[in-house]
């Protein structure tokens, strides 16, 4: 399931904890075998947010609004979310009701690159994307004019369970892997971004924009 | 030599690039034996950097002066550091002199918890802890009222190579293991820090001093 040693994951895990309503949400996603950020990366969001002080956040994969309520829990933000599947939707606009976060959060449904496209005022101090990997590339190019100066983008799940670092693998899994290392090439390689590829839960990617003024 | 699969740590680094003068001072360090911070925390440290943009960094911990110019690298700040081994002292001397640094450096010689209880007056946004693993806590304990509201404090190498989480390991190690254990639970149960225990490199933790009238 991940390429850090069982061991570590766990003793990393118990060191980063949670506060309760956020346990209670991680548990009936697991149990409704609904993928969410892992342990450690919701410990590394918490600790960007207390840099990045967004007060704007737009969240690419709303899945049930675990990250979202998460997100919402470590910032002061407005919070709006994508989400393609009907189902998880509405059971996410029913957590973030339940946790009384209506107000903090916009939740779309649709097509995020269909979405994204409309959003032609809007900027964010952070753009949080996990969602579909095949299109993690054509979510960073959107998300760039997307991005108040010095905005950050994070990408999770980047390493596909270690398979994009040779991993045995199935077949069918080269066309995934072939086009997520286009994308953390492009991020890595852009001049306007700071970026950094870390072996946190399945993979993050971080790129901050540069302000070249300074 | 690590917890995560050699695979996965070559991939990483291979996309997380440094500057040629960084290289260089890296090639001599590994040549000279001398240990310095692994690629995916320089990686991780440019990204913080971008994000705390501060202006005076502390380092605990200079050997010979790799992680120091990295940390100007990315950053405009004044950077005050300490190395207790005199052959070391002298040859980060002679290497920030070389990059053109010495404005920007003061570089102290001697033991660091008896240096920082002289630093009074000085204060900095960002103390990056990298020396004796048994101090630890005294050194975050001490960090805590050397820094700036908001400020950070990072250390490096706190799995000990994964001993800490449960690897195989010789008896001796396990004082080391608590005391490292202790330093890990005092920085994540801290309630004026967000802090995150994260698998990069040998381990780093973070934590991010929080204002309580945000």
């Amino acid at each position: 399931m991940t390429f850090i040693s069982q061991n570590i994951a766990n003793f990393v895990d118990k060191k980063n904890r949670l506060p309760a309503h956020l346990m209670n949400l991680r548990a009936a996603a697991i149990a409704a075998n609904i993928p969410i950020i892992s342990d450690q990366v919701s410990a590394f969001l918490a600790v960007q947010l207390a840099l990045i002080k967004p007060r704007q956040i737009l969240e690419i994969g709303t899945a049930i609004g675990y990250s979202g309520a998460l997100l919402l829990h470590y910032s002061a933000a407005h919070l709006t979310t994508i989400e393609l599947d009907d189902s998880r939707y509405r059971q996410a606009c029913q957590n973030f009701a339940d946790l009384g976060l209506n107000e903090r959060v916009t939740t779309l449904l649709g097509d995020a690159e269909q979405l994204l496209a409309e959003l032609v005022k809007q900027r964010y101090d952070l753009i949080f994307i996990d969602a579909a990997k095949a299109h993690y590339l054509d979510y960073f190019k959107m998300a760039e004019r997307l991005l108040f100066e010095n905005g950050v983008i994070i990408a999770d799940n980047v390493l596909l369970r270690g398979y994009l670092a040779g991993e045995p693998h199935i077949r069918r899994q080269r066309t995934a892997n072939g086009r997520m290392n286009n994308f953390i090439n492009y991020a890595s390689q852009h001049q306007a971004f700071e970026t950094a590829l870390l072996t946190i839960g399945d993979g993050v990617l971080i790129s901050v924009k540069r302000k070249y003024n300074e």
